[in-house]
């Protein structure tokens, strides 16, 4: 068994971890800390989580935790995880940290994210979108990466970085569209039902910080992105308007080709005839895909779909640990999504 | 590895049944029928469910599902189950029957839904609500609880049925407020967004077609009941106003030993400290149950909370089908709720 | 012109009293108080009124707004309105308090809110259920009612305080659904749309205060009350459970009778064939009611649906300025439903 | 007072314009058309209308339609609404026509729409964009815009059609995001609670016909379309990525000049500060407008809201009656949104 210990066990993205976990077959959870919770039972303050978890929350030493665990996941906001993470190292635990913190190198983060990066030490942070990521296997640290940047990435990945596809795309604008859930457990304005139901939000159309990790994984084009939330728990449907280069036009079935061949074997890559919506992969980690070329113009519409909790976080975070400890990549996450 | 039939696959009662079953390790569906999408993959008509299931829709002869399955689940209307069941109980199959048609004795069927019963055989129909009847173990046939009667009845048996509840009530009004799903895959106008968002939709007040489940198995009691659809596509949460007899008051720790007691070793029946809500139950078999009692008054108000799609539906036919085959009663539907 | 204060006008009490007034043809809004947005312009603050208002918001003396008002509506907390009513009518402003402060008398609202009444006067408060109370046209300070109690009272007073139907009721239970805008402009835990999307959620369901008022203006009959909210933002269906009298029956023609001559020339009751649901009525003053008899039964189930920002708010605060000033009593209010 | 007859009087649309007009101070409804519901009273079938319309519905001649009105609202769906219009023009009615029919040149119509138009006299129809069509004025014939058209236009006209808009915009991509309330009132597929609720249904992606009413007025850019269908009853969200030429860059102040000169005196048309979201014009007439510039880009995000059945449909139809009959363009439409 592994032993997996989370460090920032009461927000959705602990919970998430938690849930999927729990019905893991090879791991076992050592630790769940919250400062906010400690000393309370975890399924008491979770009551759907009872009885799959007997621990209590902990606000335990780091040390302790790399002690009790093969593998810790941080599940605290950015900015705090490099807090946790050196120290998790040093004492030799693998660590995949489901924060921004790890994500881009030390200057583009610094300018990003507006603050000092206090861990000095080069760490060689795999991100960990493991289906381009196959050096996952070997990281002692990955840097799980954004939900939006997952959902968009994948999306036009085969037109971008496929040696079929190069030099096929001059531009992107990804337009996203997301459950209210990527904001967190904390009742903010965004989420307040009124405010929410009955509307769609836009927020950071041009400056929104996960616009970095994008272009990190996308050189050679133009990445815009422009996120929205919507009257929604979960999903993110991100519509991406790729523009191609001149003289570069591509049939469908060419298409379809380069995207087959580029996700040949990635199971959670699922590819649509049609346009995906998001409840095909509602609870699971899926990331289905579909697109639609515009007659007469240089514009293919590409659709992704996925869960922000699952494969836009604490999903994709037990797939790196699956890839990390040598396990098929599906091994507890491999389930049909909750449809209706 | 237990073969199962599913006639009528392409409803969410079949729909689901599917997404539970191919994760159940000891099951393999042998068949799914459906008349509409006969010949096309199921997980073509359905993505979710790619690529869980290689099966395709079939419009085959019952005695051939017989054949091909050691239990069979018939997930069709009221009325046309029982166009089915006498042959596959001829060739030998163990029934499950999601429908109304053999969970009331002949009378009371043909008074309540207004047709003639054809199968004019006693079958002995087990009514499936597991954690009350024992005896499906045995049952050739399990008649599989209507939704509603799933989370009213167990929100109050203990105080009806146990003897420590002997003579404790006099009348149940059932208030009981549903996601959409249960009306089923088909477009209508109660399901139809812009009559539900936002809205709150009472029907049959007085006369639905569930309270003479209800009363089957709550005799002695008098039972009223009340549904409404509200805007949520699964779950059931049903506000049980219990009036006591005279002289029978009982402390908030009276009551909960009475509970406590009475669902002992019943895992699906979660017994809350607080009042339950529908999404610690999104997605699983559990049912949540919370009560307070009216100071001052003879009115105790229990609140139980289901998946209508889960325990109230397909969820409890496997556990139905777990049970008839000496299995765990918990086998492949032990996890956790989708929670947010 | 009638010259309007509004105390606290940035809740949505105050906020939809802003909406309705600007329409109103014989009202002019003299002043709109919030300390926390003193100084910004009620339409900055919040878009959707601009251009209907020029007014900043202010925090100004209470004499002051007396001084420049005909009527003061007092749309703060309860608990604060009894500190500015008192000098508000001191200074000779007629006063809307849409608060609980003055809705019970002095006793009961001790008891029920569980903090003192620091206004010693009598002040001979009318409930300001036009409806039921004409002298609601004489009063200087009319207690607005809950919003529960509105629907509630309005659902089921033809039966209990009418003549014909003396002696015919025995107990009324209120199970009430809400639209989550009654908890208030304040992000909390049950407004949280992951927590209230995809659920329903009952709470006080046998200790709610506002059973108080049901049960002053439901003499003689025994009233229990359950509310909930649901995922909707406006809005309140009460499913009003009646219990008779033994010997009481009657037929569904005599109860029409009673209720149609019972709220006879009232404009904002409508009486339903069929069942009210919320669309209906939504961002009007209008209540809506329909009934049903259970048969071999003593229970009649009647529903009644009112939006309770208006209807159940700041409408019927309209309504009785309206009745108060000699006013046409729809004057502002007379316009229908958002359907769809 | 205007008599104004009303074509299909029982979909949204023509439910939406009876909404408005029962209010509208100088507009009396003379006939209400419905096949379906002949001879039953509009407010029986819609009781929200109740009691603000006597009339029932009738299947009448085309040609007593139009001597009964003044005005003929055309609120079929396209390939209907010709079967109507010339008999209504040649009868002498001046007609605003709510479909597809008129908005396009007929080779433009023929081709987008695949069917030939059979009305084949020229009929001079204008484009009913009253901020961009003062000759709505002196119209017979007004073509009511599309709902997607409404909003997409009215978010970039200032910057392509202003004298000092000129040269600035090489290409711009809509990304709409709508109420369900736009597919109408018959349920369907896309409108089955299950199938939206959580969810967003991207359609049409490359090819929605909206796309040719875009294109006919903002001529010399370059004009994508993508729509999508949101959990939503009402309203209209456009993102509007906006491409601008080489060496034409903006600041923001700048660009506010441009929109603020070009919609001078344009009352329904309302620039924000920030981003407009749907809550602000839920119910009315307005077109809310904000933009965002990217840094360091050729990108500018432009975001307007309408309400789809309102400004996108027939509020719009009411204000080109307003301006064609010389009332203020107001009239009937002034008040403020539905907020919370």
């Amino acid at each position: 068994m592994i032993e997996a210990g989370i460090i920032g066990g009461a927000g959705y993205t602990g919970l998430e971890l938690i849930r999927l976990l729990v019905r893991h077959p090879q791991v076992n959870i050592s630790t769940v800390t919250s400062r906010r919770y400690k000393g309370k039972k975890v399924s008491d303050v979770n009551p759907h989580l009872f009885p799959f978890i007997e621990l209590e929350y902990e606000d335990v030493d780091t040390n302790e935790i790399a002690d009790r665990s093969d593998i810790v996941f941080v599940a605290v906001p950015h900015g705090s995880a490099m807090e946790y993470v050196p120290a998790l190292m040093e004492r030799g635990a693998r660590v995949i940290d489901l924060s921004a913190d790890y994500r881009l190198n030390r200057a583009d983060y610094e300018r990003v994210y507006k603050r000092e990066h206090t861990d000095k030490k080069e760490r060689d942070a795999v991100y960990g979108l493991t289906e381009l990521h196959p050096e996952v296997a070997d990281a002692t640290l990955v840097a799980n990466p954004g939900c939006y940047p997952t959902g968009a990435i994948l999306a036009v990945a085969p037109l971008v970085k496929s040696g079929l596809g190069l030099g096929l795309v001059r531009q992107v604008v990804f337009d996203s569209k997301s459950g209210i859930s990527g904001a967190g457990a904390e009742p903010s304005e965004n989420s307040h039902f009124p405010n929410l139901a009955e509307n769609i939000i836009p927020y950071q159309v041009t400056a929104h910080r996960h616009v970095a990790e994008m272009r990190q994984e996308l050189r050679r084009v133009k990445v815009s992105f422009t996120p929205h939330v919507i009257p929604s728990i979960r999903g993110i449907l991100t519509t991406a308007h790729v523009f191609l280069n001149e003289h570069s036009s591509k049939t469908h079935e060419e298409l379809e080709r380069i995207y087959t061949q580029f996700y040949k074997n990635k199971r959670f890559i699922r590819l649509r005839n049609g346009l995906p919506s998001l409840s095909a992969v509602r609870g699971t980690n899926f990331c289905d895909i579909g697109f639609e070329i515009e007659a007469e113009s240089d514009r293919i519409v590409v659709i992704s779909t996925i869960d922000n909790l699952v494969k836009g976080g604490s999903g994709q975070a037990i797939q790196n640990m699956n890839v990390m400890f040598g396990l098929d990549e599906a091994e507890g996450l491999w389930f049909p999504g909750l449809v209706p």
